[in-house]
């Protein structure tokens, strides 16, 4: 295609907002939930319906579906040369109170691009490759990015497929109860580049009135899972000196790890999300603890000082307490950098399109930043109402999603022209 | 009975400890769990099998068997004369990771005090009974001791009835359903005076060398369940400062009762035994948490600070939050005396019989604090082995059990003559 052609062929190719919207409505019927969200943990029945419902609607579109071994699904639009593809998407497994745009988005928003471009008849240099990664949300497989991971190859398919979740059965039976256990290979895929749309999950954009993020990079991201081991006892009868109190000591590590963001300053993000004390009783000291400790920073070392600070408080109210101390690292991803041509072409197209937009880093952690490892990759964020992401409230605006996915339209479109 | 009759009954009744023994292995087989523990929550089937083997031990140890309407099981063994009782007994349900003595021997050394008058063939003159009470433990429905509230009659048999307990179902028909509804009457019994033995649950007797407790009363007790409220959001896109952070709260008011503790001193306990966040996933900031406080002080004014104290760092730490906290009073009982003059003969009882004895008031609570609304009332308590209680772990010597079992049995023939 010469320039004037690629130029006519852009004016011709429009996404659809008002079907873009109705595939993430219909989507969200399948595990929806009270208040307009949904559930789709990863592998549940009801991620195999979100599964089964993407594909057939790939399959409508003229997508080659292949699946491969971790349940990676990818939908191929072949171009006019063979080779790797220029690849969008994202995930469609949610958190259990999830939303219906975090992930969702993505993937949609790739079919739409290839709607699009069937509906205008252009055919790319470079294939067009649409994919929905298997657990993304790590809300019931830790790590979460597993499927990507897996796809770019820094996690091996075998361990992935052995890890066990938090209702004790594995990836992999999993994979094969719902039927996503594919045979397409993983760890040596080629990919010309990666752009993922998505909201941003939080009120930056929202808040200072802009419609488009480029997204600079992910911040790093820490999940500790911590275990205390106390002695349980009568809570009236046994003097407060005399006891080992495994809940206490979660207590307090929870309060240290928010006081200590507030030390090191905007940066650094804490959050304590899940905790389980046993026997869990009104009137028994508890024995155990289990919680987890999530820790975020966009600058590297700044995380690693915070993580070791942690480390260290947990020790010392361990001690303290008299009480056994023990952690897993469920997840460890150092602070990743987008391409830089490619986020100023976010910024150029955006601007182009008459849209306002700011560069940001992201909070939470996408695909985006696994596919970052093997190729050039960006991201494109549109903006969350109030900030809210993991929450049935969770929304963007129409014209927000509309805006966004034109965006991934223009840049996909160059990026298939390289 | 004349006074020299009298002692030489005292001296042909003796209990045998190795058949009481044998009925506390025996019913600790019913809701067996690992560590040598049970779990009989209240008015579960476990608890229905419990409570079928006491029965049937009552019917053939001779006594009248009547239920009331809370489920509340009394045997009697008649005296010379009609009139109420010299009662004793205690509770068979269980924590969920309970020992095998609390409340359980109460109610059996209760049957051996029987089964040794039926051996030496000894009438007395009141009658004499033994009776377990519903849901001491409080576990799984609040509040703790509600059978022996209702049989004393303070609390209502239509609301114990209605009470919702951890699993969603009533008091009233998971009664039903185990068949222990029963019609004799609450609310209006008479008792001429009621004696509990139990274990200490603390490790005060073991740790100072004594064999016998004369318990003076038990402590005041209050519990509390706190709901926070606040906004599920990611963990890693909101930032720190526009957070409303359930668990957060939670966590900061555990960590201000328990260090109220050191400021108060000694006497005054707090535990917080129960926790649950929700959605209680690792990557998002739980909306919702709920938890309990348990307050215990032998002080009844010192208690009501410590709640007073407590209930306002509570709004304080939920107002710089931004969430929202309610809360439930379950269970609010101020100190209880025990009857001095009980109190007295189980100090000279046990002396008489070579014991080493010790006054000292009860810190968890006990069905005799509400029959001491009723009529004179005192308990006994033999050492726990490390002060272990509510654990599986819990144990008291064969020798302690003897000990206990044979004050018992002495203080009842006498309050039976009066």
């Amino acid at each position: 295609m010469t320039g004037a052609a690629l130029e006519a062929g852009r004016q011709a190719v429009r996404v659809d907002g008002a079907r873009l919207l109705r595939r993430i409505a219909d989507l969200a019927q399948v595990g929806a939930i009270e208040g307009g969200g949904v559930c789709r943990l990863a592998l549940t029945d009801a991620d195999r319906q979100g599964r089964d419902l993407v594909v057939r609607w790939m399959r409508e579109l003229g997508l080659a579906v292949t699946v491969d071994g971790i349940g990676n699904v990818v939908g191929l639009r072949a171009g006019r040369k063979a080779g790797p593809p220029v690849m969008t998407g994202s995930h469609i497994d949610t958190v259990r109170t999830g939303g219906r745009y975090d992930g969702n988005l993505g993937v949609l928003a790739g079919l739409e691009v290839v709607a699009a471009l069937n509906d205008a008849g252009v055919v790319t240099e470079r294939p067009i490759a649409v994919a929905f990664f298997t657990n993304e949300e790590g809300a019931r497989f830790a790590p979460d990015m597993m499927g990507s991971l897996v796809f770019q190859g820094d996690l091996a398919l075998e361990d992935a497929l052995a890890t066990v979740g938090i209702d004790g059965t594995t990836v992999g039976e999993n994979l094969a109860r719902i039927g996503y256990a594919g045979t397409a290979p993983v760890g040596n895929n080629q990919v010309h580049a990666f752009v993922e749309l998505h909201v941003e999950q939080g009120p930056v954009l929202e808040h200072e009135g802009y419609t488009i993020g480029a997204v600079t990079g992910v911040q790093g991201i820490h999940w500790i899972e911590f275990t205390v081991r106390g002695v349980s006892n009568h809570a009236g009868t046994t003097p407060m000196g005399l006891r080992h109190d495994a809940g206490i000591v979660a207590a307090r590590i929870a309060c240290f790890a928010r006081d200590l963001t507030v030390e090191l300053g905007a940066g650094q993000l804490a959050t304590v999300g899940q905790v389980n004390l046993f026997p869990n009783l009104i009137n028994v000291i508890p024995n155990r603890a289990t919680f987890t400790l999530d820790l975020r920073n966009t600058d590297g070392a700044a995380l690693q000082e915070a993580i070791a600070r942690c480390m260290t408080y947990a020790a010392q109210a361990a001690a303290a307490e008299g009480v056994e101390l023990s952690h897993r690292v469920l997840a460890d991803f150092a602070p990743v950098a987008f391409d830089e041509a490619i986020v100023g072409r976010v910024e150029d197209i955006a601007r182009s399109r008459g849209h306002r937009v700011r560069r940001l880093p992201s909070g939470a952690g996408h695909d985006a930043q696994m596919l970052a490892r093997m190729c050039p990759t960006g991201m494109v964020f549109v903006p969350s109402v109030g900030g809210l992401s993991h929450n049935v409230a969770e929304f963007t605006q129409d014209q927000d999603i509309e805006a966004g996915a034109g965006v991934l339209l223009e840049l996909m479109l160059e990026l298939a022209e390289q």
